[in-house]
């Protein structure tokens, strides 16, 4: 495991309630989102990134204004996506809000390039669902190129052509480039064989089961020839006084996020659960969820950095209509407190 | 002439020398521009806006990301573009960026949409020049229609359909829509029939010519039952401590700007004039450029701002390759030696 791993947060920006339960504005979950990046900063974490979705739960649709907005509020912490949905953006924007982003935040901004896992941005943006893989696929290519600085020449289906095409502002230093991926083997390789980092998103099952696909990923980029790249690990969590407390606690949050999108879809309950609240503490037991008390979320963060022998762990510390309150106390708890345990627990071991 | 009249900035953001003559990278002119707006306020300016341009001569490619980083680094200035070009951008894109402006900056944010005066956009981002005003008349409504935040249904020819479609994040305060127009009649009389602010570009000629030009405007207003909205004037310009000074110094950073464009577009020196440079003089002496000593630029914008009785007077302070000193020099000089005798003549005459 390197010495050198690095902690962030993710949100999706979930639409806050406020103390009291009633609806916060979207406008006021935006301005308390740079409040809680502020906050990150100041206690030192890493990372900081934002997710991008178009339905009502969430106030966040254009990550990249939000980030420059904490661009010109923080000096320190790394600020980026989880994830651009580049499936249906278009990668010279996407190049032009980054690279703009990269000069507000003096070299911070990182995009991480994802399918995401909600539909609503095809139909929002008139594009076909059935074409969701060439779309991802054509579009990764040609932004990796874009940010390689060099003219572009472009032919491909998805999108009008580029000829010798140069795009401003320039960089004055390179953009990190993340790929995120929920498990397919196919994206572990493509992340490999770009030289990509690699973010892997777990939010059900038990994360160490990923460790021979983050060696695929491995594998992927020394054939290559590229580099050796940072992997990190997308987990969510919530973090309380007690286990019990933290489930208690938890449990409305992630029922009115998580759980209203598989009612959605029309996930049915696997046979071993009575309730929908059985799978959820199963998977704060044994799955991908990070709740709990401090020394339990601290131990799971640590076997699963150790298990997948990962550089950084994101913890995505805001889940369904969590108030601002919530949100400023789960992060303190994990960059005060969680956070020093795993380095404790990590060296321990090392 | 409304006694509350205000004073703006206007920058495209053009790619800074330093003030050795050394191109700076076009990372650290978005960086200076935060600060030039930063001085905009504390010098009580009422807004700062920012243009779109695809082309090496701008930094600025996504100015609304660029002026979300402002928001957080200023509270009172109103933040907006100078344009956006919509008819090469997505209407719903644009509604989150400026939406999510809109919260970062507590309700600052202002659109001004147009057509822009380059074509770069159209080849980049896949649309035909020859679809040029269908484009942009189906893209005003559609933003428009989607800033009054209720369900969208909408049909149109150059995007697909939306079915009862909102957006998110949703606005605590409307945004401000304003409209530029270089003086073609039609687009005075749509903007009026919108109810949307006017934003007059006035880049040669005698500004005072546009008098009936407003007036139509006013008249489209009031004849599609609308409120009477501000009316603007953006002017080029250059404050020096003589007539004599001002001309020499800024008659590079024109010729470089807007001379080279003339001369990409092959335009012809009218006939009257033995050189370009004549050319610049006649426009500073009695045309559209507010180039001179403080004296001499406040008595003509005050005499732009009696002729056509408008709300607001926006100064493009920055043009050519100009070093972010010089750019400070020329804002300082506006607002504090122009805007004051601005406001002198206009309460004399009143």
């Amino acid at each position: 495991v390197p010495t050198s791993v690095v902690f962030g947060l993710d949100s999706f920006g979930d639409t806050a309630n406020d103390a009291a339960g009633n609806r916060v504005s979207d406008a006021q979950t935006i301005r308390d989102i740079v409040d809680q990046a502020r906050l990150a900063e100041e206690l030192g974490l890493y990372g900081f990134s934002l997710g991008e979705h178009h339905r009502e739960d969430f106030a966040v649709s254009a990550p990249d204004t939000l980030l420059a907005g904490i661009a010109t509020a923080t000096s320190k912490i790394k600020l980026g996506t989880a994830v651009t949905i580049l499936s249906t953006d278009d990668p010279v924007r996407v190049y032009e809000r980054f690279a703009t982003l990269q000069a507000l935040s003096n070299g911070r901004a990182q995009i991480t390039v994802g399918r995401g896992s909600y539909l609503e941005s095809f139909k929002l943006f008139g594009f076909a669902e059935a074409e969701s893989g060439r779309l991802f696929e054509e579009r990764v290519d040609l932004l990796f190129r874009l940010l390689e600085q060099n003219p572009v020449t472009w032919r491909g289906q998805t999108r009008s052509g580029l000829n010798l095409q140069e795009l401003w502002p320039k960089l004055d230093t390179p953009i990190d480039f993340r790929y995120a991926v929920g498990g397919s083997p196919e994206s572990a390789l493509k992340a490999g064989k770009l030289g990509a980092q690699l973010s892997l998103s777990v939010i059900s099952g038990d994360p160490t089961r990923f460790t021979d696909y983050v060696q695929s990923y491995r594998d992927a980029l020394a054939a290559a020839g590229k580099a050796p790249q940072p992997v990190s690990v997308h987990g969510p969590g919530f973090i309380g006084t007690t286990d019990d407390e933290a489930i208690e606690s938890f449990w409305p949050m992630y029922d009115a996020s998580y759980g209203k999108v598989s009612r959605e879809r029309g996930r049915i309950l696997p046979p071993q659960y009575a309730t929908a609240k059985d799978h959820f503490v199963d998977e704060v037991r044994n799955g991908a969820l990070y709740v709990g008390s401090a020394a339990t979320v601290a131990a799971k963060v640590a076997r699963t950095i150790q298990a997948l022998v990962i550089d950084r762990f994101d913890f995505k510390y805001n889940s369904g209509p969590m108030s601002h309150e919530a949100s400023t106390t789960n992060i303190t708890a994990f960059a005060t407190d969680v956070v020093p345990r795993v380095r404790k627990l990590l060296s321990a071991s090392a």
